[in-house]
């Protein structure tokens, strides 16, 4: 059979984008500012520097600069692994029997298994130029901890890494894949910081949550000489990185003459969406044409779909900025669910501002069986195994794929395939073995999260 | 830093192979014939029809057609995941300080994670050609059983994979993956089979053997109607298959005017140096070139280093035709190395044979705590974190490429990164905890090994 788009389309070392698109410069309105939570006033550059490295605290800030040229050294990294192929699912159109043509951008080809080392090589690069000894970061699910681990082994740094606890005897390949880097792996809470401890003290039994690993990770780094803290989603910076693989997805469907009618990522912190939608989004905020924009999330954390649009802490030790954005509040518990990287209680400020304002057109809650359905249905088609998280954006491509069976339109629909499962096999099995339950929070549930949204004189009361 | 040659030099879906090289063509002498162990007489196409599909049994007896076409639907699936990179090693080579330059071929960037899949694409469409209902396998480290399940869902066919009973129980993950893409995983050895009954009655606590599950698996393709059995390595039709790596790097080298000094892989059954080495080996046979081609062994297994040439079974049931090859004797055991695709007692007769004849120039034995020094030093600087069998293609790179240093020769390493690790964390974890032992046999060992093979009138006796 002769095609005229190829299975895969790669773009060649020379042809690799040399810039960060920042999407924030051609919005119209930008998010709310920061706030300080010890102030309660806007924060400035000075408020982020014991946290955050120099140049990634201006970048925090910036929603000027259209294109931020990125570093060589940064190049260079990425040519290790990039530029990644856009892949045409011809094998899941002709089992779904749909007119729709669907496209996947495959970020998940590298050892840490997903998207996340695009901003995690940066922020390292960064720390590096800055000659700080060390970082600190959480990690969940552990992709954003392998990332991390990967670039720091590269460029040369410490990091230290506070894994969830209960994930980090989840996952004890995770855990070893991030030691081999040779990065410090500390089971979080812990006894290394006072907000560890307090809460070890009040609960000696918990297994931990992210927003308590942010709180230790960026209590370690505020306390520790030569070291600053990174965050793998959420932050503006991260999505300016992220915006490469909107970049390359615009390059790679104009060499073959396509454009997408539908643009699909899961959304947890929002690096993933925010990162394929970048340059498509660009052209929507110039009026030059109107792709639609699906964000997926689980219907465990629905954040976007039942969330509210307030400002609320990053962490749920309430020590970060306060951030405008759509969130279930910082005490919010997500139930149980297997994709771990989105069992988040808020959202990128900048996607936040975007689907307020009609932008981003849809967000879509969808419970994680069907999910697995989808994954599996489309590991079969495509050989590749995909991670829960990015089997959200599969699950909402086939459903858009199967509306045009029944419309008879042939839509062209690009998804993220942000990263693979390889490391998720505990989730596999229990759905194959049918253990796997569909969680979704009672009104109850979500009041309780909504009642602990920070009072703000004046802004939020 | 501008660099002549790219981090990574694909080829376009265009430029991909279209047909698989036979080495066996170009062989001035071929290796001796199989023996059928019942008659003791050289075997037959009929012999082999009950155990393999036709097309592949043909393929097995072919030392005559140079270039065998690549079916469309073979091609279709191989575009899925080929053409793969060639990658210039330029982190590693700066960390080594070597005037060398190192190339490898990648062949990981698949859910398999290995080069398993290009022949198990092709033995399972031969089967679905053949209109045949399943098929069965073995697999002991579990790559090959990953592969056989993608190519099985892919094309529409039942498959029944043996794994040996500790593999099973050691990688859980290995197993999820396998059972996620729909195939019947049975622990070996089993109560399925007659040999698997015997050696239960006898040995009712074994771990099993990759001997014994080849043993069963063979059994029960031959008991099943509509079942064929096939093997990932060691014959002639896989290094058929594999031989798309060798065409492809061969072009890729040219594009970027190189051609390599030093050609190397890992050697376990053979699939891996059959493939990275074919088409310079063409070039050796035909006197156009002269590459040194180096097998790389665990010195735990040392079939090549100091095993016999030889007639013998390969399995451990002794039901398989005898092949002339170097073998540890089917009854050796190789000591627990965590390299379980390496872990056999025997190795291809092509190999074999031009190894003997001395085309392939050296076999070298490596232990497994200087391997995974050089796989931990190749993650850090190349990011990927390899297979154990992989990584020992990696430390004899290495140890060339230190050689160049202290030579002050450039010259051009080329080795095959057959796969990725990321389903060997349990090694990975004893290596970093200075658990992993290097197991040498002693020459007691290798005789009671030696002992096992076959006696054949006039021939071996």
């Amino acid at each position: 059979m002769s095609r005229k788009v190829p299975k895969r389309v790669f773009l060649t070392e020379d042809q690799m984008p040399t810039k960060w698109y920042n999407v924030r410069a051609d919005m119209k309105e930008q998010h709310d500012p920061y706030i300080n939570p010890g102030t309660m006033k806007p924060i400035e550059l000075e408020d982020l520097l014991p946290v955050f490295c120099t140049e990634l605290a201006k970048q925090e800030g910036d929603c000027q600069t259209r294109y931020f040229d990125i570093p060589e050294e940064i190049l260079d990294f990425y040519k290790i692994y990039r530029p990644s192929p856009i892949v045409r699912a011809y094998e899941l159109e002709k089992a779904l029997d749909t007119p729709a043509k669907i496209y996947y951008k495959f970020e998940g080809n590298n050892t840490s298994g997903s998207h996340k080392l695009n901003t995690a090589a940066a922020q390292t690069y960064y720390a590096k130029k800055q000659n700080l000894k060390g970082l600190t970061t959480e990690t969940g699910a552990g992709q954003w901890g392998t990332a991390m681990a990967m670039a720091t082994a590269y460029f040369g740094l410490d990091l230290i890494v506070y894994m969830v606890k209960c994930s980090s005897e989840q996952k004890p390949y995770r855990k070893a894949v991030i030691e081999t880097f040779g990065a410090q792996l500390i089971p979080s809470p812990s006894e290394t910081t006072n907000v560890g401890r307090e809460i070890l003290k009040n609960h000696p039994n918990t297994g931990g949550s992210l927003g308590c690993a942010i709180s230790e990770a960026v209590e370690k780094a505020v306390t520790t000489e030569g070291y600053r803290y990174v965050l793998g989603s959420v932050l503006n910076q991260v999505l300016l990185h992220q915006s490469i693989i909107g970049e390359e997805c615009k390059m790679q469907m104009e060499m073959i003459d396509e454009y997408p009618d539908i643009v699909i990522g899961c959304a947890g912190g929002g690096s993933n969406m925010g990162g394929v939608m970048a340059s498509f989004m660009q052209d929507k905020l110039l009026g030059k044409t109107n792709p639609y924009f699906i964000a997926v999330e689980p219907a465990s954390c629905p954040t976007m779909t039942r969330g509210k649009y307030a400002y609320d802490f990053c962490d749920t030790g309430h020590i970060t900025p306060l951030a405008k954005m759509y969130t279930l509040g910082a005490d919010f518990i997500p139930s149980p669910d297997h994709a771990g990287g989105l069992r988040y209680h808020g959202m990128s400020p900048v996607l936040s501002k975007l689907y307020h304002d009609g932008f981003l057109d849809e967000a879509r809650a969808v419970v994680q069986t069907e999910v697995f359905d989808a994954a599996v249905q489309f590991a079969k088609y495509e050989t590749i195994l995909p991670a829960p998280e990015s089997a959200h954006a599969i699950l909402a491509a086939i459903q858009e794929a199967n509306k045009c069976k029944e419309s008879g339109e042939a839509k062209t629909i690009l998804f993220n395939l942000s990263g693979t499962g390889n490391f998720d096999m505990g989730a596999y099995t229990a759905y194959r073995e049918g253990k796997m339950k569909n969680y979704v929070p009672s009104d109850e549930d979500l009041a309780q999260g909504f009642a602990s949204l920070p009072k703000i004189p004046g802004i939020q009361e």
